[in-house]
């Protein structure tokens, strides 16, 4: 992890790559390091799809050890959805594998020469990287096909799709998983566009042979990572919940708090909300052959993820995931999981964040492209996308765009990023987190969910404005240093509620790097992390406007509670101010 | 002038027009009175497409009296393509007659209800609004031959085309000229969507029995009117080369000069240039039988327009601007007068801003939609926009988003609005206007062209940087002033080089109104108006990072002259710093 690999596209003779000291990055790691790079070394007036910006592919600081749960993968890049820093993760075998190849990020960085599309190959014998005619226009799925026998389940590949080949803004870099699927996706902000616009459409990393990680205190690391994988394991949310239904357990949960955006934001409940449930997706996973509780890489001990399999017992996609099903689900107005699982295929196999598709299709469906709850649209929409004909190419930009082309003011978005699965209106602490975050209108940022809805970490009415300024605060610094470390965002539920397993994980930082962090620590490391970002942003001309919900969520109430959006613009400033 | 029509498109019943008193507005006009309202009562976060925006329709301060070339209408609002506050400005008729009638402003404003299409129908006996659903996508030239019995020569009409009904970021609101024809438009920035966002189609003016306006002392207005009307006669620009050739004068100048944009802005001078120049043009059109030489309202004197014909001697649309032939013409390779003309016709027919739709062109064949110099394409493509396909949408929604959409990075826009026929790396001075105006990249906003290049108002080397941001910032304080009386910007060269018509011009205002403004008081009066833009485009939080050109300009030098955007950040700060 000393070692930054600089791919320069615009090398003579093509791509050519450098590894350099990790110099004055070191001490970053997953989010801490793309956006630490991002915000100093790319011109915040460049353009996303330009010669000036760089994607910074960044496994996190315990990413490669033996601790549970740290395989977790960051991309970072001037967005080309947002037009500010991105940092995007995603799980899958990639930060394990590159961060034990030694290296802290890969930056792929230059003005791309012709349009060839290259593979980059990284094994503990170096880097080769060789243009190839035959990956044009190639899905994941693919790729995938074609690259399996070479870097096998036990490497990986970081792939884009054709979203990404065709510069849409919603594009994902796909991460594969434990058996070699393009399942796992840094999936928001449209970074794939970025690395296709660097010729780079896919990363072999052969992990034979590379040297696991050794910690600087190997006793009390070994003792830090024992007591990480109980308090894991006896929080209810990481040791239960997720274990059993996935991130979908959150359906009915949602639903129930009347913050299920459904059919485009227009109303807090969805009517076929069981029937797309995680209780209901496991029992179908289970009865036709598939699996409801399995890891996206190894080391993962929560196990949120699943098989999702057709009535004929084949592979379709991995278990789909809450924000999945609600995209495709609940906010088109429907209400059957195999439309949705071959959706969630579909966008893994181009490369698109399925959040992102899912708003996009709400909104193309409010402006009469095609009808709420009409699940065959749908698929025929997304293979649009993929085809890149031009309605294709409108639903590919993104949510924003869409609406923009189609003349729509209810574009759920912040900083032209589309909102993930909860109404702000009814769960306003995620509504301040939208707001807010550097990265646009993301859940992950600061899952004020948790507080507000799953009582984890206190309790703070999801319905009142009272009080989620502050706890979207902590929350966004807290995850900024978790997306540091390369652990799965999970862990935060126990790491909230467990004072122990907060201390934890701080204790395997220590012991690994010989730190001596304590609590505040930790929330100094993720403002700094939140202060790059922040100045980055301004740099590129965002201002407290930009951390606004759309004017219509202060407008519009939102049944069955019939709240609007109340958390004053002083709240929302104070957040960062 | 002392009344504001106020229509309510929200009031139960349909559209409910009410006439209120001028009140704090008064001694607005024009661009300053747009301005003042969209600031002072639109929230800068609407969506300009929603509820809260308004549509504001203002004659200039002298507009409808005997003084020459007053006869410029305004239109503002918060705009669909920038996102900030936008007045664009149009000929034709109606300006005169809405003055005539008393009105200072129109303003569209409140929630649509429904999806009725109305139409406004204005005398000295008062307003009735119909909905009529058999405009519904009816184009302009349709809607004149539906209406044009009604309205008359002798009145004039205000419409939206296809564009304007299909919330399109590229729409315009069109103005009748004096042959009832819908040849002038208020094109930039998608005001047409917004007025279609209201629900209103058309506005027929019929002014027969409208008192004419009578100044505050006739005699000091006459004497200045006569004044006034020699000195624009005495100047070459406004006296001989617009009467001419009209504004296609500066197709040979501008290329002649490296600042002819061709191809989307990849060079300065364009093969083809002869071919589509004023010169070819005024024979051509001669030679057929239409004219070179027109005005497109009563009381012009300048006559710059003219009538452009078929080889069969049939109209075809009005005399092709610089403008349109520029941004149909060299900045898409195109070098055929019939085509470009067909173009101008068909954007007029639909509603759509020839720079803008040209400039989206250009963008469309540099990702490879049609070729550049395929005449038949572009004209296809247009009709595309027209019939609303989602590839007309697209390129409907204007250069910027069309550029998201296919993912180049060659948008050659400032706040989301293209540039016009003018690269500002040959002409900085005009560089330094697209940057700075809060209406985006907008050439009548500080036209330095004048004293770059014609050598009007001075004289600033244009492919140097000195000198270029105070230039520009004189001519946008001035220009915002002539934008309020209702003047023809044309008026500019004259009052730009000779002092007396400056004079005579100040001297109208005040014998009309019975003021006592002197040069000092024209120049707070248009930092009055720009005061109240850019105060709106920053709540809509715009900064000083979106006063730049798109990067590439400082980065890829442009043909012949090989030259950069080299104004720096500073400068383009000193500007309304």
């Amino acid at each position: 992890m000393d070692t930054i690999l600089r791919i320069d596209v615009g090398a003579a003779g093509g791509p050519k790559a450098t590894p350099t000291p990790v110099g004055d990055y070191a001490g970053l790691g997953g989010r801490g390091l793309t956006s630490a790079i991002v915000a100093t070394e790319v011109p915040a007036d460049a353009h996303p799809l330009g010669p000036e910006n760089k994607l910074v592919i960044a496994p996190g600081l315990l990413s490669g050890t033996a601790a549970s749960m740290s395989g977790r993968i960051s991309v970072g890049c001037k967005s080309p959805l947002t037009g500010g820093i991105k940092e995007a993760n995603a799980g899958g075998q990639a930060g394990q594998l590159l961060a034990r190849l030694g290296y802290a990020a890969i930056v792929l960085e230059g003005a791309r020469q012709g349009d060839d599309l290259y593979v980059v190959r990284i094994s503990k014998d170096g880097v080769t990287i060789t243009a190839d005619p035959s990956v044009r226009r190639a899905t994941n799925y693919q790729l995938m096909d074609k690259f399996l026998g070479e870097y096998d389940k036990t490497g990986a590949m970081i792939a884009i799709g054709t979203a990404g080949e065709m510069g849409y803004g919603n594009s994902t870099v796909s991460i594969t998983d434990m058996e070699g699927r393009p399942t796992r996706h840094a999936g928001r902000g449209g970074v794939g566009a970025v690395m296709g616009s660097k010729g780079i459409k896919a990363i072999l990393i052969d992990a034979k042979g590379a040297k696991s990680r050794k910690p600087a205190d190997p006793e009390a690391f070994k003792a830090a990572s024992k007591a990480w994988v109980e308090g894991l394991e006896k929080h209810p949310v990481t040791g239960e919940g997720l274990p059993a239904y996935g991130t979908n357990v959150l359906t009915n949960v949602i639903n129930e708090a009347g913050g299920l955006p459904t059919r485009n934001f227009a109303t807090g409940q969805f009517e076929g909300a069981s029937k797309i449930s995680g209780e209901t997706q496991a029992e179908l996973e289970v009865a036709r052959g598939g699996s409801a509780t399995h890891g996206c890489h190894r080391g993962c001990i929560i196990q949120c993820s699943g098989t999702f399999v057709n009535k004929d017992g084949r592979y379709v996609t991995k278990q789909p995931e809450y924000e999945t099903v609600w995209a495709h689900g609940a906010n088109c107005g429907i209400d059957d999981l195999d439309v949705i699982a071959e959706l969630d295929r579909l966008d893994d196999d181009y490369g698109l964040d399925t959040i992102e598709m899912g708003a996009t299709i709400a909104v193309a469906m409010e402006a009469g492209v095609a009808k709420f709850g009409d699940g065959q649209a749908a698929i025929e929409l997304v293979r649009e996308v993929g085809k890149g004909t031009p309605l294709g190419r409108i639903l590919g930009s993104g949510t924003a765009t869409t609406a923009r082309v189609y003349g729509i003011e209810h574009a759920p978005c912040v900083k032209g990023q589309a909102m993930p699965a909860y109404d702000p209106r009814a769960v306003k602490g995620i509504g301040v987190t939208y707001a807010t975050s550097p990265m646009g209108a993301d859940h992950t940022a600061g899952y004020a969910v948790a507080t507000n809805i799953l009582k984890v970490g206190g309790d703070v009415d999801p319905l009142k404005a009272e009080g989620q300024a502050e706890l979207s605060k902590n929350l966004q610094i807290a995850t900024a240093a978790v997306d540091a470390t390369g652990m799965c965002l999970f862990i935060a539920f126990a790491v909230l509620d467990q004072p122990d397993t907060f201390q934890a994980l701080v204790d395997l930082l220590n012991a690994y790097y010989g730190w001596n962090l304590d609590a505040a620590g930790v929330a100094a490391y993720g403002s700094k992390i939140l202060a790059f970002e922040r100045d980055f942003n301004q740099r590129a001309g965002f201002t407290s406007a930009d951390d606004r919900l759309p004017r219509y969520f202060k407008r519009e109430p939102l049944a069955p509670h019939n709240v609007t959006f109340d958390v004053s613009d002083a709240e929302l400033d104070s957040v960062f101010g």
